[in-house]
């Protein structure tokens, strides 16, 4: 496998763009047409196209290094559990959806959000007693985040957003000129926000927090007396809540999901979510949005723009649409429990296998698909930083994990655990071999001090 | 059928929105975040959301009548071929996506460009010898639109679009902070653009020239020599040209579809299409981007821009994705044919009614599947306008076509010629009830004149 391919398979959880055969552009600077000369042309990209761009591809591409051409390629770094066939989904799922293809009445235009019985499934699927919620469904859960982002912020807002978190957030936010400001997550408390930090930001621009619940790149899950005190910070700041719940459900046995909307009568909240983790079929793209607004804030005015929005966007692929009923009710619950029984033997087997190893800090998961390992770098002087160690591990043992400064968080590197268990297993001992081959203990880290 | 369905038929060319059961927000006017103050709930939505808006939408819902109940509602105001049933989508179509969902290989993420397979595949089946040509897939023609739109053009900047023309152009526009500016088209030249006028409008802020062949809502095709006109023009003002060739090939027997960009080696041009139209699949959401740039005018730029504004979109449904090298390859020349044969049958049956009809000037369409009638409004003096005509068209003869103002052309209304055979000839007998019974002639116009 060539560093061609590791870059393909390196953009965090988004497939990456594969290259485009670029054209240099032969011309000197094109010039500004200017009236009352000759036109000429100058056909420049627009200043937004500029502002967009994923930091996990800056990172990633920059890594230009090429494996260890003795040792198989492992990728640990792509958070689609698709990849290698080991985590297919749901007969019923992909039975649902030939139904819908053989009735041939799901091929013309759906509302621009959602097909009615589309919106009602979802919303009858989520909805509890206590927190009544209305549905649309964009094009996957980034479309959803990108919709909320779109009706609850202008340019010049500003959002809070995890430190470390998905990459996405920061990619539409500056798309868009939105402001970004990073609260942090504590390790050493299984990743809950920092609440003091997360207060201080808040100031009168800021259009909305992110939570991300349970989170990519973490594999944390809050408990419910934590939602409760973040809810207390949006209801003290009035600051209204993008519940990014793509993970929603996806916990290990011994913990609780609690969906944040149901914990709150007072805090208006916008929950993303989508068929992409839990039904194993990101490529599908079908998400949705779901408004808890219990107290009427969000009101006419968002309501009617999240409608306006998503005209411009016209929604999922109407195949998808027409079998989410379906999908929602047929799925049988052995095939959640499957998947999960899996994520959380390759955490326990990956978490296990790391704690051994001298110079690493891995911090358990409690859902999701991830595992987020501390690297103590004073052990490790060789190396300057994550995207270096992680980079080394690639041309020493053709083992790729996605270093965490691509979300934020330098000295860390996160594991996705949906690969076979035997890779996760493979790609744990080579990444001992890798350690303890670079790691300097107390005696080596003195001798560094006494060079000075 | 109520007035709340016809609202629902009635939006042009995408399903419109439901009713999203709004609530009205009980509070006073919320209030801004003042510092030092305790924070109050004040979540307003995004400039943007508001300047986002369907101007259909807008027309349609404030007509606001009921059908005549004695009469069943016929509509004729729906740009989506597969409303009546009549022209289901080929075998080929629905069994090219089953195989690959039965395959179980397309259920993850694909690159946000598209699959490179079916990039190529798109590419290869629309490029010619003289005119090579490199392929994006975004999720739709509409998001194609918005991608090239968001990467030419700036806020602040304009771009010239057809009038009449397809609302959705204005809408994207005015949501990005882009600036519309019409130009003309001549019924009585078939539809041509009146090119004087084109000229005229470009300035040093316009960004690009959208020309939509076949069109929607004329039914015009432009012929090669008058393409060659347009392509004059916009090479003599440098300005690049989006293309929305989503009818493309959708041309009846007596004339020939010529792709703006197999006549020009020196425009650069950004051609949009789908499978929506001419596959009669609109739900599916599949689209394309075809870059052709032999002078290499776009460069890494412009390529580069469609990129990473893709990072934020990610694309159609990948089971549509990894289906469409089949659809191309083995959807028979007959399924085509056969379309073609029936909207053409359609288009000359409903072309000789409404000729018949005193006070109507239909244009004979050439493609696509639309037909636009002029109304003399002079010979119905009742009527204020096209807007007031269809109304009336609707609560006496439940006949319902969308006022042209809809297009930014008033006095037409726009015909679509996709419905079944028995129902436009019912519709047109009854356009003709209609017309004969609120039509003018000289005398009746003298009389008003006298009145004076
Ligand atoms: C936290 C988080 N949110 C959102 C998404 C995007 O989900 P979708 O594929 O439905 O757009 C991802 C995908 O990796 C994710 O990790
Ligand atoms: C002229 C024109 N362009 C684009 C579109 C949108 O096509 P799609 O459904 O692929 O987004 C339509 C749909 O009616 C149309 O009439």
């Amino acid at each position: 496998m060539d560093s061609y391919l590791i870059q393909v398979n390196g953009c965090g959880d988004h497939a990456p763009v594969l290259d485009v055969h670029l054209k240099t552009n032969g011309n000197s600077l094109p010039l500004g047409k200017v009236k009352g000369r000759k036109p000429r042309w100058a056909v420049r990209a627009s200043e937004m196209s500029k502002r967009t761009f994923n930091p996990v591809r800056n990172i990633v591409d920059s890594m230009k290094v090429e494996p260890n051409p003795k040792k198989s390629m492992i990728s640990l770094s792509l958070g689609d559990p698709t990849v290698f066939g080991n985590l297919p989904t749901n007969d019923e799922v992909t039975r649902a959806v030939k139904e819908v293809l053989d009735s041939g009445r799901y091929n013309g235009y759906a509302p621009s959000i959602g097909y009615q019985s589309c919106r009602e499934a979802v919303a009858a699927y989520y909805s509890c007693p206590e927190a009544p919620l209305e549905a649309q469904v964009p094009a996957g859960c980034s479309q959803a985040i990108e919709l909320a982002l779109a009706v609850l912020a202008n340019p010049g807002q500003n959002i809070l957003v995890p430190r470390p978190g998905f990459s996405l957030y920061k990619t539409l936010a500056l798309s868009m000129g939105i402001e970004v400001k990073l609260y942090n997550l504590l390790p050493e408390k299984a990743w809950e926000i920092d609440l003091k930090h997360l207060e201080s930001l808040v100031d009168e621009k800021t259009a909305c927090l992110i939570v991300n619940n349970p989170s990519n790149p973490c594999g944390s899950v809050f408990s419910k007396s934590h939602l409760q005190k973040i809810l207390a910070v949006a209801s003290r700041q009035c600051v209204p809540i993008l519940a990014d719940e793509i993970y929603g459900n996806m916990v290990f046995a011994d913990c609780k999901y609690e969906p944040i909307a149901t914990l709150s009568t007072k805090v208006p909240i916008l929950s993303c979510g989508g068929l992409a983790k839990r039904w194993l079929v990101p490529g599908w793209r079908m998400g949705w949005i779901l408004i808890h607004d219990r107290r009427d804030i969000f009101g006419n005015e968002i309501r009617d723009g999240l409608v306006r929005l998503s005209q411009r966007i016209l929604g999922p692929c109407t195949i998808v649409q027409g079998a989410l009923e379906r999908i929602l009710h047929r799925t049988p619950p052995e095939f959640y429990h499957n998947t999960l029984s899996i994520l959380k033997s390759n955490a326990d087997l990956c978490y296990a296998a790391l704690s051994a190893i001298p110079g690493l800090q891995p911090v358990r998961p409690a859902g999701a698909m991830y595992l987020m390992v501390g690297i103590e770098m004073e052990h490790f002087p060789e190396f300057e930083n994550d995207v270096e160690f992680t980079e080394r591990l690639i041309s020493e043992q053709s083992v790729f994990c996605l270093p965490a400064t691509c979300f934020e968080y330098p000295n860390f590197f996160r594991v996705v655990i949906t690969v076979p268990e035997e890779m996760i297993l493979e790609a744990c001992s080579r990444i001992q071999e890798f350690c303890e081959m670079h790691y300097q203990g107390a005696e080596g880290a003195q001798d560094l001090e006494c060079d000075k």
